[in-house]
């Protein structure tokens, strides 16, 4: 195991790592320099992890990606970019595998087999950066030595595992207090609704529309009572306008970016004309934390920091030249040529580079273009937000997810992966992801669940949800102008199905939760590639199956249509079949390829050889949940083991080692199965059932 | 078998079918009507096949559709309308399965499980249509019965099924020259190099850019000594220029489509404004297709019909709504609303329904808005085209393929399946399109090879490659600002083994040829899902195998870093694993489910039990193929038929039933295999490897 970092050119500390590695002099390794490209010759058996949130598959090959955050809700294989840069990969050989992690404020481009099938080169765009090397002789070890590098992954409050409903957007308080009444009178259990941009008074930050939201205060209090939190958005841009405090004082300060002229830099974005916090600026970071004590005080326990790639829909400049593009448009004939000239100055106005050319920060002191310091922007606004709640109330979790972010971020808050589309598609993409996000630090992480844009179908919603209900963040969010998302949006058939799937998610939080904070204290990841425990050929090739925590092999359904998949079994495991807490069977399969049907009302997954997987029961919310009896079913061949962890769920006291174990131990002997428990989780009813191949299922009964 | 006829509201002939089926008067059965809508109850097991060139799966559950031509190049899963509009559906239940035609100008909507899960509804816009019940023992029947309703396919010459290179554009005859001679000079077989738009003067059809193609006569003439056609590109729109003689003729015979006042409808397209000849008129549609004569005088062979959806850039009228909004958007602050209902104006200018409902047809003396026959005009263009060639050399056969269609212009041209992205969602489309595009008569048709827009990468061209050797049209193509496509565009290594696959589908060509002319002849399909041919659940479901003509079943790697995959064969299978003509090795497997490698250089099929396939030789062209020897491999548990069918490949004696052919009959005895050779084809020297489960492989040599 080793750790090596090399530097190149002036460095800005981009707050991604929390240990100080000594400088190396000599030559990198692995990689030929070459006019300020770094290339390495990939062999056929290399594989290339990495790169948190981005497309294609969890094997990066075959395709040149850009590091660099970017707003971009039409995503299909073809971008580069995504909403987060997240400059770590993985290279992993047969003979060898290394990390190596380009720490810088902006563009990387990783060009893995694109423009030749068999180099990976790596540039950066202004070649300043540091360079490390991570050694370690397995894939966890490289993975977990970099975890430790950067810093320990951000715990969001136990509530936010269960599950949350979301829409651009629940307009009025009529509207939210509806929603949270249609589930509960459908018994649907929900943790969670959305605020999205329209609680706002003219989207402005920290305002509340009081003509939508006449009794906000009471709202979010009657509500958070029937154990539904509300969690408002917050924009990276803070509207123009006389009058609004937090516009005055922030040109009173001058805490926003400033344009070439040192005035403060106009973008547009929701509200229409913002200026840009300078989230790179330490008193300005402060100032922005703070002003979310306005919602907390309301009652506010979690907010989603969006915009901060940052977006801009447009710069009065960009604005004037597509205007006098159409100016010398006018009267004309335009030909092909011409009129895409046209077209374009209106589709390339958002997120233009010529935009983030023209304004810059002061970084304590230092003043740098926003172009050289891009990736910085979003990680630096949910830093500030995390700080300013941790100043409002140290104690307490505060539930914080981001869309733009870079490596170091995770250590405030999570991220969703951003706008995405109800595709197929985009479901795979949610499953291939998740090993990178994880890889990169983002543990608290999940797609948009039955997609953002775009019309959802009840089967997509439906294996959608069934992919969910493992992810961390679970939560359905759906755009203006689509179709509606909601469990009950889709008919009863489907009604029913997904309120079965959510009732599951709730009987999984006691493993989903115990292995997050496992992951986070020991800088695991959850979700794992097969090639993370498994040797052999195939499992270093499978891409649609993927590990989650310590016993769970998951075989989402991911084609329309399918009613079936095939599923790779490095060794033996028990196949569990469910369609709900209550509609649960399993069965061991042997080591090797298998068809295996599923309906679309049902799914399957899979704990390995060895392990066992814990459930709980359901109820409203996470907070109801109180699991007098866990149910748990192992499968072993000589001896499993599972250790339970849980805590308050709300405080901190976990970093000082205040929180709750059960170890479970399941020894296979001549004649039966040893069963030792021991652990400070007490008063619970253990129903355990124990598969092996050539025995009998034996269900035991234990008291603790 | 039985074809029913069910007529709604007034009829516009639309030249789909060619049978005439006498008019019903009761009810429809199997749907029930209400509102205009007619609804079906699907059941668990109903398959839904059909719609032509459509997104998604082979089956179509699961989304809605619409019939209506439409331009979009950036098509993902959420799309409801590609290029065509093929109004062809297959349900094909556990016990029951039919067929329905809706024979309509223009949208219809299929809502095929997406409001609700289990039902299919159509919706006729106009509510003008015939509706055609197709019943049948099993699916190759209802196909069959189907496709003689509407009439015989239309077939291209036979150096058609070479290898044709394009690209927006080769814009002059040096690149055009220069294109042709490197593939001449890396020995790369290749038939046809592509003209795109800029080989135009100005854009307008019938006209030659001198500027850039000097010499344009003699190049054709040069290229076509050296084996290699020239296909330029045909618009839907014609120039308004004074001077240019189309367009003069056009207007003072008044052939061109009317605005409300009567005048001449303005649309823009490639070269500024435009007027649309009146493809739905008779007289202007004779007049059109005799242009092409210009081009064929100059010893062109083929022609692609493009933009006649017909896709509109702007229109007058569309570009002042955007320019005015452009006005009450000036000095204003646009918030998120205001911003995108500028941006929208832009972008929704092009194929926008209220152009689409301001201009009309003279449907030789009937007046109809274009609306209402929206998808008869590149239907009617192609038709122009093949009339107008027939009127030229009635004995010869052109190339011809159009974007636009609908059912009925199979008979006249084949078409290509639009512009698609260097996406391996979209080779996956491609492969699933096939069987459906098929079963609507589009036997001679391809996707853009490689993709057209985006860029393309050296492993997803390979791949790409694999499947389209197999398919008729085999065509790379690739737009203006992406990475360069051809064979040798993506180094040594790719070049190399891109070529091994186009010298394999030089080979493939006796089979692909014999098959493509059988499937025309017989009214079969080329491409079926394997529930065409095989009854067990599995085969219901599968749609990344499909079968290709009557002996091979193709299983192409359609994911990117796939190093192999899973298959399933319904009945023992002769796997041919191949790298090119001279690396091919063959392997009997069993029945059932089988997870095999294939790296990216190679590629694998099968030959179903009791068929063989034949493979000939490479050549610089198909003309110069020899074939003196022809290589047969054939998998016999019993006894193997097969038939070659051959023909001069340029003329139309085929009609009357002038045609070669070789019947092969190879029986397995007790002892040995009896081989039984006839037919008209000679001169030929046959290399038979005979292999069959426990028995040796036999080789024989035949000479006929």
């Amino acid at each position: 195991m080793s750790i090596k970092r090399f530097s190149f050119g002036k460095i800005i500390d981009c707050n991604s790592v929390v240990k100080e590695i000594e400088k190396e002099n000599g030559q990198v390794p692995y990689f030929l320099e070459k006019d300020s490209v770094l290339s390495f010759k990939l062999e056929k058996e290399d594989l290339v992890y990495g790169l948190g949130e981005n497309v294609r598959g969890i094997n990066k090959r075959g395709w040149i990606f850009e590091s660099y955050c970017s707003d971009d809700p039409n995503h299909a294989q073809d971008k580069k970019s995504l909403y987060g840069a997240h400059n770590f990969i993985i290279i992993h050989g047969e003979n060898r595998s290394f990390g190596v992690f380009i720490d810088t404020p902006s563009k990387v481009k990783f060009d893995i087999g694109y423009s030749e099938i068999d180099t990976l080169s790596i540039e950066v765009e202004e070649n300043n950066y540091d360079l490390y090397i991570i050694e370690g002789t397995n894939l966890n070890e490289i993975s977990k030595e970099f975890r430790e590098l950067i810093g320990k992954s951000y715990v969001p409050p136990k509530w936010a595992f269960g599950y949350q409903q979301s829409r651009w957007s629940y307009a009025t308080e009529k509207e939210v207090r509806e929603i949270g009444r249609k589930f509960r009178e459908k018994n649907i259990p929900i943790d969670c609704i959305y605020l999205d941009i329209d609680y706002m008074e003219k989207f402005k930050n920290f305002t509340i529309n009081y003509e939508s939201f006449p009794n906000f205060d009471q709202m979010v209090k009657d509500m958070k009572e029937d154990g539904i939190r509300l969690i408002p958005i917050i924009d990276a841009g803070c509207k123009i306008e006389n009058g609004y405090d937090v516009y005055e004082e922030g040109i009173k300060k001058g805490y926003y970016c400033l344009d070439k002229e040192g005035n403060p830099f106009v973008a547009a974005v929701w509200p229409g004309k913002v200026h840009f916090p300078d989230f790179l600026n330490s008193e300005a970071r402060l100032w922005f934390g703070k002003k979310y004590k306005f919602l907390v005080d309301k009652g506010i326990d979690g907010f989603w920091n969006d915009m901060n790639e940052p977006a801009i829909f447009y710069s009065e400049e960009g604005l004037n030249k597509a205007y006098k593009i159409v100016e010398e448009s006018k009267n004309k004939n335009l030909d092909i040529y011409s009129f895409f000239a046209l077209k374009d100055a209106f589709m390339g106005l958002s997120n233009s580079s010529s935009d983030y050319n023209s304004f810059y920060h002061n970084m304590d002191g230092k003043i740098i273009k926003h172009n050289d310091v891009h990736n910085l922007f979003g990680h630096n606004m949910t830093r500030a937000a995390a700080e300013g709640l941790d100043s409002i109330d140290k104690d307490k979790r505060f539930l914080l997810f981001s869309r733009a972010s870079s490596i170091g971020m995770h250590r405030y808050g999570g991220i969703w992966t951003g706008d995405n589309t109800s595709l197929w598609e985009h479901l795979e993409m949610n499953v291939k992801m998740m090993p990178n996000l994880n890889m990169c630090g983002y543990l608290y992480t999940g797609a948009d669940t039955g997609g953002f844009g775009g019309n959802c179908t009840p089967d997509l919603m439906t294996r959608w949800f069934q992919f969910s209900i493992f992810t961390p963040l679970f939560r359905n969010h759906s755009a203006m102008g689509t179709r509606n998302q909601e469990p009950f949006a889709f008919g009863e058939k489907s009604e029913k199905i997904l309120k079965n799937l959510i009732e599951f998610r709730y009987g999984l939080v006691p493993y989903i939760y115990s292995e997050y904070m496992k992951a986070v204290i020991n800088n695991d990841i959850m979700f794992k590639p097969l090639s993370f425990e498994y040797n052999d050929v195939t499992s270093r090739e499978i891409e649609d199956q993927i590990l989650m925590g310590d016993s769970l092999m998951l075989t989402p359904i991911i084609k329309q249509n399918g009613r079936g998949r095939y599923v790779y079994l490095p060794e033996d495991m028990l196949m569990i079949r469910a369609k709900g807490l209550n509609d649960i069977s399993y069965k061991v399969f042997s080591k090797g390829h298998h068809y295996i049907n599923v309906e679309l009302e049902e799914f399957i997954f899979f704990v390995r050889k060895d392990k066992m997987i814990l459930l709980g029961e359901s109820a409203k919310n996470v907070q109801s949940i109180e699991n007098k009896e866990l149910n748990i079913i192992a499968f072993v061949e000589e001896k499993a083991i599972y250790e339970l962890y849980n805590d308050d769920g709300i405080s901190k006291d976990y970093l000082n080692g205040i929180f709750d174990k059960l170890r479970i131990e399941i020894i296979k002997g001549k004649e039966e199965f040893n069963i030792n428990v021991d652990g400070n989780i007490k008063d619970k009813k253990l129903n355990i059932t124990i598969i092996s191949k050539g025995s009998k299922d034996v269900k035991k009964v234990y008291y603790i």
